[in-house]
């Protein structure tokens, strides 16, 4: 049985303990949030399960004096720099850590010191942490540099996520920029809080695969718009408003681009597919037609690698440096 | 720089051998090979290259003495039991191996002594030993494992690789049957020169990924038949006759078949492809349109391969365990 604890219940972590919870082999022993109003509640009932006996604490403290767990599954921030000082707590307390952190993913390139950092912290304390997901963590840079392996040769990566939100959760649709107006787009996208997190790391770590020095990595965004009304989303959607957003990552050496990571999700996209090209020896593409849906999948493969970081060797890992996770059943 | 020898330089033995000289970060060092007409011969001429100053040795002493090889790349046989004597006197030479003994992708179950004295050996030396390919090693058995990594939960996994074979080296159309009559077919067939070998040891691979305990595999054979005259492969085909070979894997608990692996290779099949689909949650199948060149993959993972058997834990290892191979342009 591997001792596992949870921090951070939001939606996102609510559901990886429903995950956790069906598996043979985990066993949840704690959880933590510093939202007052989980503080002290069942974390399962919680969660809208049966009674776990397991309190949502406020501090890990709590939860280590008391249990002695192996893995820590964080799903608190995308912020690599505002988790640091979290994922080192952990990893000096001697758990191994997953964590959907998109910034995490494959930091080496994006933030070297911070990744330094917790290098350094996980190593002295023989524990590894691993940053994964459905995008960044599998689709975009596990898969192609997986599907890679049977190249001699391999001259440029193209991937493309292309996804109609209309059957995903409101929250996933207004993420996207649905609905709003051009204006109310804009101003999301300046703050921040529209864009897909992960295009860079994603970009670096199919580079890193292929042991490409990239000198430069660009990330464009931009709506996409209604060509007709679109009534299929959460709210109605007029003609020429934006009804999603799309965006390219791309990767160069020496002016040529290598990697282009094209990401678009919009509520009434004709087509939902993830596909992988390579051109290369031998050149060929790789397609899931219908796509891989991203609420279910982030939290399963969240699961699945808690498996993978106890049998890593210990230090800061990627996707790429693991055990293939897999679906287990029981550990 | 991975300092590299050779062990078989039959014509697989040969395409690994110019790839590996086309990999930054790979120096071969040293080459074996039985066969008296090819000792002493220069490996590069031999195989085709520009001389590479390494002379095809008759033994590996001959080799340790004079050179200090970090890995072991062998393309010999594809019997275990057979080779069994070859890997242990690499792994106690202190050679970390990639092999392409179908046999070894996962011989755990199929031939559990062998490969406990294999891992055995390894451990003590502190080395990797690796089976891999495109088939099995990859398209069959990592990759659907690969795949699953984003399920929680996986009921059945299903694999086709269905290949025209019109196109390929004329050995390779014989070796599945094509252009045979009945008679020679079943001839093959039951002397074992005809099969693709490693379809149960991909049944198991995916198996071990998924955590299921299977209480039955079954594998059959049989040829496809011609439906007209075939005009496009090494020989004519008459209407009727072996245009090449099926065989199916299935793995099995409780009577349910949770495994399926489809192998399909004939001259003027009408479509190549290999296809994954996983039933669970979620359900998603992905398809290579004109499936994967077989010659091309095999050697080619097979040189990816020599930098994630240095970079693994030691014992006797399967795809699963090691970091994602990758092509990489140089170590």
């Amino acid at each position: 049985m591997i001792k596992v604890v949870h921090i951070g219940i939001g939606p996102l972590g609510q559901k990886v303990v429903k995950y956790a919870r069906e598996r043979k082999g985990i066993e949840i022993v704690g959880a933590v949030d510093l939202d007052p109003q989980k503080i002290g509640q069942d974390l399962g009932e919680f969660c809208g399960l049966d009674s776990l006996n397991v309190p949502i604490m406020e501090s890990l403290d709590d939860v280590l004096n008391e249990k002695n767990p192996d893995v820590a599954v964080v799903t608190t921030l995308s912020s690599l720099e505002r988790i640091e000082s979290q994922l080192k707590e952990l990893g000096a307390a001697g758990l191994d850590i997953v964590s959907t952190c998109e910034e995490l993913s494959y930091p080496w390139e994006t933030q070297p010191e911070v990744a330094g950092r917790i290098n350094e912290t996980c190593k002295e304390n023989n524990v590894t942490c691993l940053g994964t997901g459905v995008n960044p963590g599998f689709l975009m840079d596990y898969l192609p540099s997986v599907l890679s392996s049977v190249c001699q040769n391999v001259e440029k990566v193209r991937v493309s996520r292309v996804q109609d939100a209309s059957s995903r959760r409101i929250p996933f649709q207004k993420k996207i920029g649905a609905g709003l107006t051009d204006g109310q787009f804009k101003e999301k996208e300046q703050n921040g809080s529209l864009r897909h997190v992960g295009l860079p790391e994603s970009v670096y770590m199919i580079a890193k695969a292929m042991n490409w020095e990239l000198d430069n990595v660009e990330e464009t965004l931009q709506p996409v718009y209604a060509k007709e009304h679109i009534g299929s989303g959460y709210t109605d959607i007029g003609k020429n408003n934006p009804s999603g957003v799309e965006q390219i990552g791309r990767g160069f050496i020496d002016g040529e681009e290598k990697v282009t990571l094209h990401f678009r999700a919009a509520v009434g996209e004709e087509k939902s597919f993830d596909k992988v090209e390579i051109e290369g020896t031998p050149s060929f593409s790789s397609t899931i037609n219908g796509g891989v849906n991203g609420d279910i999948a982030t939290s399963a493969i969240t699961v699945n690698a808690i498996a993978s970081v106890t049998k890593a060797h210990s230090g800061l890992k990627t996707m790429l440096d693991v055990p293939v996770p897999s679906c287990f059943s029981e550990v």
